[in-house]
């Protein structure tokens, strides 16, 4: 008997636990193109708030009292769909729940055997290989059109994007300037090869990027990869060299609140030029796939970008996983282990 | 003798007649390369405000107790420079005066003869067929891109450049909705064809777009052509259909006051995957010209695209001229006649 996690309220502001059940499926024979599966690995991210509100947004909201959906690893334990076979590791989005029926609407993919056998493990498929690697690729060097000698700056830079954003940069010869709330989270994204880093939670964003762009003589940024919004996003306005691009990949800040955001420099949009553009993975891959696992492939194979884990156990754990998104709990990718 | 405006002291917020003097420029003999020029008309734009501060623009800043500058048409009275004679008609950059001495760095063109003679009024090329037309031009079909089919929002549609957005769009059966302030200035909007006008004095700018695309049957918007920044903008925001393309010519709700602009609707700028650039005339207009003249000629020409002028008299008005763009004294373009 597989258990789902199912969301049971519309969450006001931050989630609780209260918004949540994990209920058990009902045992089901398979149909036609579905397979059985059991579940290895599943992954939260940020987007997931979206989909909890009634609003409409890129991605379907979660009906209330149905098992909620996301990425996951599994492992194939019955098929009636053609191709697949027991023992087969797939990619799916039928996630928030330890296993049961996965049909062509949870867009189960095979993990490529060859790269598994490489080394690869299956994890990093919901990772760099993935959406949030794919996420960093796509925004950093497809919608803000970075190129080497760029100074870059990337918020939540300890977070899953985040960090491949930085050490994509820093393969590509880019001077990154990384975020991040707390020495730990800094010193690690130091470690990932960023030239500084400002900690969001021992000064004002402004302060410590200017700070940073004048340590190392350089006039402003060309690119901000924005995870975060609000703060962050208004000091990359102000610290915008001419022509400089934006990638809006998120904004965790105001996800929950609802808020307004207090843009004081956003009119630097004229006299810098600045071009910002918001962007989603799936509206991009499938124009870029190729390139896009064969140059990341590379990148990883060499040791160039590497993912740091941070890991909880159990299918109970979901939800705690899911909420340390927003307390800033995880360094790099958070997954949960079945 | 000539006598030209000087900025006295740099204005705090809203200028005032105490930041400027009109004082006579002494009479100099010309030297090589340079005209002397009787000027007929003046203009004065937005963007002068930015020169006015000592900030770092895109445009230098006025010196203080220097003649300001800014685009007029003269006549010229005494030649030096080669291919210019007395009688010539000329579009440059020495206004601010009532005339005086004109060198190369302030870009003397001749106006052309054929399309003066074709009826085209010498002031049209300190708009339609110059700054402001260009900027309009520019913005709604370059950096916008926007195509036939399209529904667009443009603020301060009753000013020079966005009346002349309104017309370009109507004349590419594009559906307009333009805002302005005041039942005089928004019939004036609906003569030049705008499909539905918000009255920004009259109604928080959201309800009046949000109920404009109700009454024409849009879900949203696919360009905002901005001149106003702020609650304009973040309307725009809240309306973005997919893939909308935001073109932020100016911000005079922010140009005197400095605050932080209060943006609810900026996350959209992801789900709605918005893209947002900010742009000037003259980064890209030498890109563009030949087809700019030929298309806006032909445009003015048809009766499509038209100007409405405010008129100040005499050089004393110049300032006052000036301030009246914050004031929302004008209708089209505000010029002064000497």
């Amino acid at each position: 008997m597989s258990k789902a996690w199912h969301l049971t309220s519309r969450p006001q502001g931050l989630p609780t636990m209260d918004n949540f059940a994990l209920r058990e499926l009902p045992d089901v024979p398979l149909e036609t193109d579905q397979l059985r599966v059991r579940n290895l690995w599943l992954s939260v991210d940020p987007y997931m708030r979206g989909r909890m509100n009634d609003a409409k947004s890129y991605s379907a909201s979660f009906q209330l009292d149905h098992p909620m959906t996301g990425g996951a690893i599994g492992e194939v334990i019955e098929s009636r769909m053609e191709g697949f076979s027991p023992g087969d590791m797939i990619l799916h989005m039928g996630g928030w729940r330890d296993g049961g029926v996965v049909g062509l609407d949870m867009m189960p993919n095979k993990l490529p055997a060859a790269q598994l056998a490489a080394g690869l493990t299956p994890q990093t498929f919901l990772h760099n290989m993935g959406l949030t690697g794919g996420t960093a690729w796509i925004g950093l060097l497809r919608i803000a059109a970075a190129k080497p000698g760029d100074t870059i700056f990337v918020s939540a830079a300890a977070g899953a994007v985040g960090s491949a954003v930085v050490q994509i940069a820093k393969a590509r010869e880019m001077t990154v300037i990384g975020s991040a709330g707390g020495a730990e989270k800094c010193a690690w994204v130091k470690q990932l090869g960023a030239d500084a880093v400002v900690d969001y939670k021992g000064e004002p964003v402004l302060s410590g990027l200017t700070q940073a762009l004048e340590d190392l003589g350089k006039p402003g940024i060309d690119v901000y990869f924005d995870n975060v919004g609000g703060e962050h996003l208004d000091a990359a306005f102000a610290t915008a060299n001419d022509f400089a691009r934006f990638a809006i990949c998120g904004m965790i800040d105001v996800y929950n609140d609802g808020k307004a955001q207090e843009m004081k420099y956003l009119i630097r949009t004229i006299p810098a030029r600045i071009r910002m553009e918001g962007f989603i993975y799936t509206d991009q891959i499938f124009d870029c796939m190729e390139e896009f696992y064969a140059d990341m492939g590379g990148l990883i194979a060499s040791g160039a970008v590497t993912m740091r884990e941070t890991v909880y156990e159990g299918i109970a754990s979901a939800p705690d996983a899911f909420l340390g998104l927003f307390s800033g709990a995880n360094m790099g990718k958070m997954l949960v282990r079945l």
